[in-house]
C-alpha cells in the first residue's frame, strides 16, 4: 500500500499541520469529469514538487463511479500522511486522500449577463517553488476572500507583490488587449486552472505580463475556473468599492465566453 | 458553545482543506508550561489577523492538568472550523482544536558543543499580512527542510527573496556584530518565537536588518526556540555543503547561550 484512504485526518497529519498535500475540485456530469487528463497532472506535478507520492489513476477514477446523475463536483484532497520530525517529512511516508461529492450549479445569470469583480488589497506572495500547483497552503486565498462580504461582488482581483495581475481569489483571468486574449504567467504565484491550460492548448489564450495599473485600460475581462465557467467582467471595482471600469458585452467576450463554456457543457 | 475540541478532523475542515488555521508548540515541565503568556498572545494575535476565535484561556490550560511528570511538548492545533463556500469562511464559524502531548529531550550536545547550520535555497516570500505568527500554511518550512538530510547539519538558515536572513526552518536566528545579539524584523515574513520575544522584552536581543552576504562576517550566531532551546552555531555551510564560516565559542555567545537556556530551565 502506497497511500490511504481515509474518512478523517488525526492532528498528526501533515496536510493539517503543515498544509503539506494538494488539492483537486473537478466537475462531474452523470460520472464523467471535464478536463480530467488536467486535474491528474496538475496533481502529478503538484506531488512530485512537494515530493510525494500521489495514488495510482486507477484509484482516484474509481471514485468517480460513486457520483450520481447530474452535475456535481468531485473534491480530491490529498495529504503527505503523518510523521516525521517536525518540518521534515518521514522518510517512509503513507500519503492520505479523502474525496467529496457536492451537488452543483452553475450560475448561468454570471455566465450570460456577467458580473462585478473588485480589486484586493492583499498582494500575493512570490514563491516560484509553489507556482502553479493546488497546494494546501492556500491562506492568502482566505485572507483575500474575506475582503468583501458583498455578494453582488463575484470575485476578487490578485495582484502580486510586484504589481502584475495574477489570477483572481478561486478563479484564472484573462484580458483582451484588442487583438487577443491573455492570461498571466504563473510562475511566480498563482494557481494553474484546468480551463486556463485548456485554452491556452486549444490556442485561445497566451500567456503575458500586466500591470494592474494597465487593468483598467484592456479592451475586455474574464474570470474562469473548470467548475464555474467563465463569467465575463462587466464591472471593476477598487477595494473600497469604487467604480474603476465598466466593460460592455462585445463580441471578443462574447465568444471567448462561449468558447470557455463550452468546454464544460454550459451552453 | 464557540469552539469545539475534536480527535480528528474531516475533510472540510478549513484548516486542513486551506492551511486556516494556528498551532503552538509549548515546552512543559511537570504540568508547567513554559512561555505560556507568550504563547497565548500569539495565539490570539494569530486568530485575530485570520478572523476567528481561539478557545478560551481557562479552556486551554485545563490541558496542562493532563501533562505527565517530566518534560514534554504540548502541541495545540486550532483551525477555523469547517464550512463557508470555498475560501470564504461561514459567517459562523465553529473553530476546532486538539492537542497532543510528546516525550521531550533537550539536544545537550548541541546546546552546549554548537552545532553545523546551512544556507537554504529556497527563500522565502514575503506577505506583511501573515508575517509574525504560527499558521498552518507552512509548506516554505517544509521545503526548506526537505532540502538536506544529513544529520549533522542541525538547522537551515531561511533568507527572504529581498536577501535578507529570517530565520531558520524551525527556529529564530540571532547575530552578535561586536557591540550587541541581534536578530530580524520579522514584519514581512518569517515566525516570530516565543523564546525570541522573551529575550528582546529582556534586553538580550535586538531588531535589526542583516543581508544574507553579510552573515558569514558576524562574531558570532545562534539558533534558538521554546522547546529546543538556544545552540550556538559553530559552522556555516552552503546549501550544496561548502564550508562558510567557523565560529569559535567565543565568550559572548556562550553567555547568550546559558541566559536563553535559562529561560527554558535547561542549565
Amino acid at each position: 500500500m502506497s497511500t490511504q484512504q481515509v474518512d478523517s485526518f488525526p492532528m498528526s497529519d501533515r496536510g493539517l499541520a503543515y498544509g503539506d498535500g494538494l488539492f483537486e475540485t473537478i466537475l462531474v456530469r452523470n460520472g464523467s469529469p471535464f478536463f480530467w487528463n488536467e486535474h491528474m497532472e496538475r496533481l502529478a506535478d503538484g506531488a512530485a514538487r512537494l515530493g510525494f507520492t500521489p495514488p495510482c489513476r486507477s484509484e482516484l477514477e474509481a471514485v468517480l463511479t460513486r457520483a450520481g446523475a447530474g452535475l456535481c463536483v468531485l473534491k480530491l484532497l490529498f495529504t503527505r500522511g503523518s510523521g516525521g520530525r517536525g518540518y521534515a517529512p518521514p522518510a517512509q511516508a503513507l500519503p492520505s486522500w479523502s474525496y467529496h461529492f457536492s451537488p452543483f450549479e452553475p450560475d448561468r445569470a454570471r455566465q450570460h449577463q456577467g458580473v462585478t469583480v473588485r480589486l484586493c488589497a492583499l498582494k500575493l506572495s512570490i514563491q516560484p517553488q509553489l507556482a502553479g500547483i493546488k497546494h494546501l497552503s492556500r491562506l492568502e486565498n482566505v485572507l483575500a476572500r474575506q475582503e468583501w462580504s458583498d455578494s453582488r461582488i463575484a470575485e476578487g482581483v490578485l495582484s502580486d507583490l510586484d504589481g502584475h495581475v495574477i489570477e483572481a481569489t478561486a478563479m484564472n483571468v484573462a484580458w483582451f488587449d484588442g487583438r487577443q486574449w491573455l492570461t498571466p504567467r504563473l510562475d511566480r504565484c498563482g494557481v494553474g486552472g484546468t480551463l486556463r491550460r485548456a485554452l491556452i492548448e486549444r490556442g485561445f489564450l497566451t500567456q503575458a505580463v500586466l500591470r494592474t495599473q494597465n487593468l483598467p485600460s484592456v479592451q475586455a475581462m474574464i474570470v474562469f475556473n473548470s467548475v464555474q465557467g467563465c463569467w465575463p467582467v462587466t464591472s471593476l471595482v477598487s477595494a473600497d468599492g469604487a467604480p474603476v471600469t465598466h466593460w460592455a458585452l462585445s463580441e471578443p467576450v462574447k465568444t471567448m465566453t462561449r468558447q470557455a463554456n463550452a468546454l464544460l457543457g454550459y451552453d
